[in-house]
Parts: structure tokens; sequence; C-alpha cells
């Protein structure tokens, strides 16, 4: 139900139509001019001219179909065009930075990935690294002429309309103005856009991975700390202020213990990276490389870490039963450490769902592992910087846009 | 972020004005042509056309504005007519049953509640009671020409688009086509559509009540059980299936006791009207009369009722954190049992939330008692009735609608 619905122009309607057709071809690739049809709902004339101004921008292009054996002439290809416009996605986890060249259409053009120790963190440094990363990928590049927006991914909680990150926990940020910094360390005007690296993770989930298709999804993802995503509707929810999704600080046990966000019984406390460490016996500060340890030791049948498992297995019943309740969602989509962790913890977590979740927003439910890995945050980075030109391709004409 | 637009044919766009002009006529009354021209950015002689169309069906009238001062002449004032479109509202909760007669722009033409003993809560009973009830107010209404459609509110949970309660365990119902058995015993060809009451009273504060205004809003109701609402952006949370907003069924003590719903530790069981009289020393099946004998011991200042109220206090923040992290809402309005004791939890629910939830989501965050008091689902269940009108006003020509 929507409460209140703008009145709408008639030449608004051409530039909805031209982002319709974007999102299509960006979305779900290549497709015939005749399946545009019947995929928005507009007519063949109204399809032929907008793929025009398309193609004149350098964003699509056309090719003739090949023939489907029926009669009449084929009808033509439509695809994006990848190096038409190509965006830099970041992203600033913990234990590890990450820059990508993605184009239109969600071609990966280039990846690295920088391993980094934990005492590395402070933003001065985080941010040289992360230029220093940046452009060794731009170098590579044939030209930048394409490039049109930056995004961030950051594990933290950010204020997307300020890119400023307010808190971030396990970086020991406070209040950093990202995008300006990004902006400043790259030297380029592009706009920049920042939000919580569990949210673009579920962003390219839904576009690419685990959730394409669905329209109401929960994501949750476990690193050292806990991030959540909502999708509803086919939309993240971001809440009043840009906040929503702090599903890892939802309190779960009310005789819990002190959590990094200065909270009690959060459950990220119960679930996260450190409360699998220390159930399993394994110093909870160690990182990566011990969890690596833990799940070796799980595979190889260790009755303590298998214990361990059950427990966090539990308490993600018992949290992920609450939220299904409040939200109903079609998908649960587990990423990083839950992703690991499924194979071990999939039947606990089921029958915790059986026990607390309504039969009725339990029968339809999905709960899978995350399908895009450790990159998943990234290409949701390149997916936020792609939203501007999605939104409103008929504003992105090549000589106006600045390059870095 | 829309991240699948469908393509949009012009002729759509005068149907979405239309919409739009209503839903302003509606939601907030009377209003110059002129102030439509900045609310909606249509042009004035587009406005001029919608309201003349909307004039002809009898939906709206105009009259000769009063003059403001300024130069020329003072634009004409647009107000719906409420015997233009009239909706049948019924409530079924679990002391009482309700009817009203509403006329667009929100005007209660006449509104009777019956209570009633929870032994006569069958289907049948209930079906009975409640159109006795609605055809009292029907021979009341002048006419019933102008008769538009039925919004039942029932405290269970419902799928709307079948119009089936499939669970109200507070009834003792399962899987109850209501639509149909209320179109039945009404003997009406009217469309009917049915959702639970916490979600029509949230409906109903967003839009006439506490919450006016807010996109994000956070509706939980004590009574019998605890019911829930989410608004996000504007629009009412359903999730995949409908059943979204379920907190009271949202863990939140691993060492709970045992729920209604079949769970274990549910919100519901800690803050719910049963916990507030057991812990009250009461007896926790007592209803609604026994819960108004605490209230007045609150307010004579029992110090075991105040205990008492003061743990729910304690329970409400401790499940309201969780919920205020993940939704960022902008407001979270208590209704039924919860704004009654508001003024005894205010205090400790504000610590709680101070102590749990999140900063940046507590900081912008007002905690209200809701506005509209015990008819709030109703005028929801109003409200429900008037959507197919207001979502395409142009469908609705007086002649081919069926009277009841």
């Amino acid at each position: 139900m929507a409460y209140e619905l703008p009145g709408q122009r008639s030449e608004t309607v051409r530039r909805s139509n031209l982002s319709a057709i974007l999102r299509e071809l960006h979305n779900r690739g290549p497709v015939s001019r005749s399946e545009l049809v019947t995929r928005t709902g507009l007519t063949r004339s109204a399809i032929r001219g907008l793929i025009g101004e398309l193609a004149l921008t350098g964003l699509v292009s056309e090719e003739r179909g090949t023939p489907q054996g029926t009669p009449g002439r084929p009808s033509p290809l439509v695809r994006p065009s990848p190096r038409g416009a190509i965006v830099l996605a970041l992203e600033i986890a913990v234990d590890s930075l990450a820059v990508a060249a993605v184009g239109i259409g969600g071609e990966v053009i280039d990846v690295v990935r920088l391993d980094r120790p934990r005492d590395r963190s402070s933003v001065d440094e985080t941010i040289a690294d992360l230029a220093a990363l940046a452009r060794a990928v731009q170098r590579r590049l044939p030209d930048t002429e394409g490039m049109i927006g930056v995004g961030v991914a950051i594990v933290g909680i950010v204020r997307r309309d300020a890119g400023v990150v307010t808190m971030a926990p396990n970086l020991g940020w406070r209040d950093v103005a990202l995008a300006e910094r990004v902006a400043d360390a790259l030297g380029t005007s592009l706009p920049i856009a920042v939000a919580n690296e569990a949210d673009l993770g579920a962003l390219a989930e839904l576009r690419r991975g685990a959730a394409v298709g669905a329209e109401h999804v929960l994501f949750i993802s476990g690193e050292v700390g806990v991030g959540g995503s909502l999708i509803v509707d086919g939309k993240q929810l971001t809440g009043a202020d840009g906040y929503a999704g702090e599903v890892g600080h939802m309190p779960v046990n009310p005789d819990g213990r002190t959590c990094r966000c200065g909270s009690v019984g959060c459950w990220e406390t119960e679930i996260g990276e450190g409360a699998l460490l220390r159930r399993a016996g394994h110093p909870p500060d160690a990182g990566r490389e011990e969890v690596e340890a833990v799940l070796l030791e799980a595979a190889a049948g260790s009755p303590e870490v298998l214990e361990a498992l059950d427990a966090v297995g539990r308490w993600l019943g018992f949290g992920l039963a609450g939220l299904v309740n409040v939200f109903n969602p079609q998908v649960v989509v587990l990423g990083g450490l839950f992703g690991r962790i499924h194979p071990f913890v999939e039947a606990r977590l089921g029958a915790e769902l059986d026990r607390l979740a309504l039969p009725q927003t339990r029968a339809a439910l999905r709960v899978v592992p995350a399908a895009l890995g450790v990159d998943a945050p990234l290409l949701g980075a390149a997916e936020l910087a792609f939203e501007p030109l999605l939104a409103d391709p008929s504003l992105w004409t090549r000589p106006a846009v600045a390059t870095a």
C-alpha cells in the first residue's frame, strides 16, 4: 500500500522508462527487444526509441538477434556495454582492504584484495593503503573516461546521505567523513557513496547472488562483528537515519555479556566470531586465522568445537526466529562466518526455527548460505555507485562527467 | 533505492494523479487548489481538470476561497465529500466487537461497540453478533448508495490477499475465511478487506494519530496478546506472505515461559496483559476488568503493582531496543495496554533504551502513547476499505458499484 503518491508530470515518464530499461539490462543481462516489451509493458516503438538514446551515450549496444524458429525477423539483442560506464568499488574490512573496477552490467574488470594486520586500521593508514590499491587498479584500466562514481563498503555504521562513518567499533573509528577523505586521497570529483558492508553484501546477493528474484530477504553476515541487512519489497531498509539493519546489536540475552558497542547481551556476543572462538576454547580476539583453525577442527570432528558450533547455531536460531516473525522474509542469506559454518549448524538452526518461529512465517522460509563469497560487499559497493546512473540515465552524458 | 521500476505508459499518469489528489484530501483534509499545486508538483490546469473529474463522481466539492490578503482571486477550496464514499469498518477484538461507518476524508458518521464475554468468541457467534451490529449501523445511515467497501480488523494473523484468518490464538480460531463469512452474513457483494488489528491501529495512528507525518514507525499494542506493526518509508511492512509484524512472538527470554502460540520465551509472555497480571499477583487470565483493577492499584501507589509495571517496562525496553536497532524508526507508538501504562513505565523504558539501543538509533527516537485510543484499529479498518478507491479513483463510478 502506498500512502502518498506524488503527482507525476508526463516529462518524468521518459526518465523513469530509461531507468527501467537500463536496470533490466544491468541486473539481468542481455535481452531481446521483444522480451523488454514484455518485461516493461512499454510499446515496441517506445522501447526502440529509448534503446536508441541509451546506445548514443555508449551504455548499451544492439546486435542482430539469432533466429528462434519463429516467423519474421528475429528481435535484436540488447546488451549493456561494460566499458560504457565503470565504477570503482572499495571495501574496508577489519582484516583486509579491497578494490575493484566494475562495468555496467556487473562485469568485474579488475579486483585486488590486501590482507592487513589489525593494528594498521587507523583512519590515516587505512585511507593511504586503500588509495594506493585504487591507483593500482586505475592504472591497469585502458582508460578512465567511462568512470562515473565510487562506492565504498565499510564495516561500520554509516550515515549514507553524508558519507560519514558514525561508528565502526571493530576499527575503533568514530565520526569519520569517509566520502570526503576518499575523494581527497583519490584526487577525484566523482560522486562517492558509502554504506555498511553488510548492507552492500545483501544488495549484491539480491542482484547477483543467493537471493536473486526475492523481494523479502534477511541477510546476516558474521565477521568480527555481526552485520545484517533487510530487503523489503525489493528495497533495502535504511530506516529514518540510515542506521537500520543493526541486527548484531539486537539484545537476545538478558544475562549476557558486554558488547563492543557498550550494550549488554547483544546477539553479536552470542554468535559472532569472538563467541565461536570463546566457546571452542580459543582466545576470542585471535582473529581470522584462529577461526580457520576452529573450522579445521570442526571438519576433523572435534567434539568441543562441534559443541561450540551447536551453541552458535542455537543462538543463531533464537535471534533469527524473532526477525523472521517480525519480517516474514522469503529467504535468509547467511554470509561471512555464517555461510562458512552453515553445514555444521544447519540442522540445529532449522530445529530452533521450527520450535520458535510462527508456523506461518516458517513454512515458506528458505535459509541459504551466501553465493558470492568474500567479495559480496565489494560487488555491492559497485552496485551502490551505479545507482545514480540507473535511477536517471538521462542525466548521464559522457562529456559532462569529470574523470578521476 | 528502487531496484526495479516498471516501465510507465502515459495513460497511467492520469490515474496516479487522480490518486495523489484524492489521497491528499482524504489524509490531510480540505485544501486550496494552489496548495495542491505546491504539494503535487502538477500544473494549475492539470489540477483543475483532475478536481473536475473527482467532483463529477461526488468524491470532492469545491467552494469559493476566502481572501488571504494577497492580490488576485483567492484559490478555491477543495474538500472531500464524506457522503460521496462511505465504508463500513468492523473490529473483532477478544473482549469486544465494534462497527463504524466512515466517510471519505475520515469523518466517522456512526460507531458502536459491544463488550462481550470471552466464552462467546466462536466463529459463528462472532459473525452473527458482528452482522447484527453492522445492520444496526447501516439502518441508521440515510442511504447506503455511497457504500464502497468493508474493512475488518481482527486480533489474529491474516493472509490479506485471501481474506483468511490463519491463526487467532486468543480467539481459538484457525483458518477462517473471514472475508467470505462476513460477505455472507451481511449479504453484500462489496469488496471486503481483512487485516490484523495492530496493523490497522498503526495505519490509523499514521494517517490521523500520534505518527502523522512520520515515515518510519514502530507500533506496538498490548491487549490479551501483543501486536505490532512496522511502517517503513511510509508503507506498512507486510512481508513475503502478509505475516510481518508479529513482534509479540519475537523470542526474548531463552529461559522463558511457554506462549499461547506454542513457542517459548516470546516477548508477549513478558509484557502482555497476562504477564502484567501475573507479576502483580493477579490471575493472569482474568481479563480486562482485572487489568483495570491493577491500573487503579498502580495509581494508588501499590508497591507490588509498581514493581510489576517496572518489570514490564524493563522487558518492553529490552525488546524495543532490538527492534529500534534493526529498524531505526522515528517514532515508537505504544497502543492499547502499553499506552495506558505509559506514565508508569516511561522512565524505566527510556533508561533501558539508553542502555541497550545504539546511540545513533536512540538519538532521534520518540516514544509516544497512541493518540486514537481504543478505536484506532476500527479507524484503520476504514482506511483499509478506502484503499482501492484511493489507489485508483478512476475505476470508481457510482452506477458500477453494488450496494449492500
